[in-house]
């Protein structure tokens, strides 16, 4: 039996999912956006997990879509374009999706992540590399802008910054990714794993409830202007007071003491 | 008779408002968002003051909410909802007021700034903060995410890093907080005071009535395409060119003197 | 017969605008205005340029408007109020035409660049400056606040550090505009113009045709929610996919060898 390409473990309350095809420098194939969709709307619907890890087996995180795949899809009928069409649409639904589960989602990134590699970085809530990780939306290159995973990467850089490495296709350094807000920080990378880990579990140690509507209302908020974000996560903080556990919280806090909380 | 929890001294054009109630750390109790929204109010409307300038007596800047104020209001027979709505509803008009009144607002920050004291920092137009002086939006580590600060905060430093701060609680640096973008220096403590008095008279040295027409806009065009925002803001600038203070100005460049402007 | 206020050189497919009135400081007068609209017209229907640079003769890139030529408008009935509506208007169109012609453009800055000069440079896809160059929206300090260069700058830098620019008038160094985003990097001053110029040949040597629907959805995807982004850009992305020149840079890829592309 073939190894799976996708492989989950969880420790506590933190879900670690690994992308495991290393042949193929775990490209976001058919197969792999099929696996990674499945299993991250299974952990969407589990209240136990509270923070999930996404890393790459073998010597890089992930180097985008799988191009033999799509280059054996023009021989259909249309040159392969409805199947470009659905390819693309299903890998920004995944995208989409780790934005829109409650859980935290954090991508651990070694040796490179390019194209849509680059994208899932920038998809994820939060990211750590290893030192000498490389990143690049380098699909010009070969001829293929890489248009979707410039709407991720734009929605965390700078405007020029982006613009240069989609239309030069050049790579940054993790301490370059790190300066203009691609990642989160830049560790050894004998620390990774244990980096990495360790800012799951700070925010796994949080109540759960308390994250999810706020992950949902950060991304929600970004496109209203001040009013309107103000009116709305007004009633969401409201609703969040009116959580027991959070009563708790505040009581525990008035007290000095820690939080009796019912999540495991 | 009590300290008023809020002083007011003006300087010149410079208005500077304390938040004085360092027994609580300056926390924004329904009193303080009161008296605090009904000074900017006056400002507003004070042809004089050319610029402002927020700062906390005691230790700390301003350390967010009053949660034993909250937790009293659970008694009601909603266990407080409509008491919540209503006070984050007051909270987000006065921020939003910062961002709408004539005079650039400048927040000059010690110790911490936590939870709605981040959200104060982040709306105010401008911000100097000592060095040593710790930022966090931390409500996440009482159960209570920090939906509404994150509006303000996420309009001014990049989203990975404004959601490692939601949801981990961290703490970070004034060196940190002006690298991203939430202040605009970090000054040795004992310079705080005359460093932000400095920026303060800088601006109030302009026109108050081309900063106003500017602030204004300023604001309004983030959320315009790059078509509408040029039209609005070209209207602006002609609308600026037909002031006579401004004709004056311009003639003055040209002449090589110093302006002769009518504001005091 | 005078000299061209524009001069224009083109190297293979890289052309080179220069502005050419370094007396007024290569001022945005009316006639520099129309004269950099029309070629960066001719040059949008040009297949054969796939990059364009624009910098600056003399000591400076560029001081913005024509306050002379401003000022003496005045004289007409409105006190000037259509000529500047239109004045600015025009400006606009010319700054957006940047952001929307097919090829990447890059500003090559040194001197100075102010007012509508920094606009100038926040309104290129990119742009490189000299060690010394110096940028501000220095406006407010004759009392006409930089609100359409606003525009542009408040999408490259963080929004603080846009607002003491507009209303301190300070200038900031190039190390500082390459801090926070307004350009993508500082060379010294002797190797401007080949560091310009190597970043121009290595976007002109991209496929053209992908670069033109990639910078497009650039600009165009930034204003929608992430999942119309995604709508977009899949699509863009799929037809991206159909040019028989995105083709051959996949196989060539495959195959480990340069592509052979039609393009000259």
């Amino acid at each position: 039996m073939a190894d799976p390409i996708l492989i989950r473990k969880d420790a506590a309350s933190v879900a670690h999912l690994t992308l495991n095809n290393p042949g193929a420098l775990n490209a976001l194939s058919e197969e792999m956006i099929t696996e990674l969709t499945a299993e991250l709307e299974r952990i969407s619907e589990d209240g136990t997990i509270r923070a999930v890890i996404i890393s790459g087996a073998g010597k890089v995180f992930c180097a985008g879509h799988d191009l033999k795949q799509m280059t054996a899809a023009r021989q259909s009928e249309d040159g392969g374009k409805s199947y470009f069409q659905d390819l693309f649409a299903r890998c920004a639904r995944m995208m989409t999706l780790i934005t829109q589960m409650p859980q935290p989602v954090i991508a651990q990134v070694h040796g490179i992540a390019t194209a849509a590699g680059c994208q899932l970085v920038a998809s994820c809530d939060m990211a750590v590399a290893a030192s000498g990780t490389r990143f690049g939306v380098n699909g010009v290159n070969i001829g293929l802008f890489c248009s979707t995973p410039m709407v991720a990467l734009s929605r965390n850089i700078p405007r020029k910054q982006a613009f240069e490495m989609l239309t030069t296709g050049a790579f940054i350094s993790a301490d370059r990714a790190a300066e203009l807000g691609l990642i989160n920080r830049v560790v050894p990378h004998e620390d990774l794993e244990t980096e990495t880990l360790t800012l799951a579990n700070t925010v796994a140690s949080k109540l759960g409830n308390a994250v999810k509507i706020g992950k949902s209302a950060f991304y929600d908020q970004f496109s209203m202007d001040l009013q309107d974000a103000y009116a709305f996560t007004g009633d969401v903080m409201a609703e969040n007071m009116m959580f027991q556990d959070t009563e708790e919280g505040i009581n525990a806090f008035i007290e000095k003491r820690a939080p009796n909380w019912d999540q495991s």
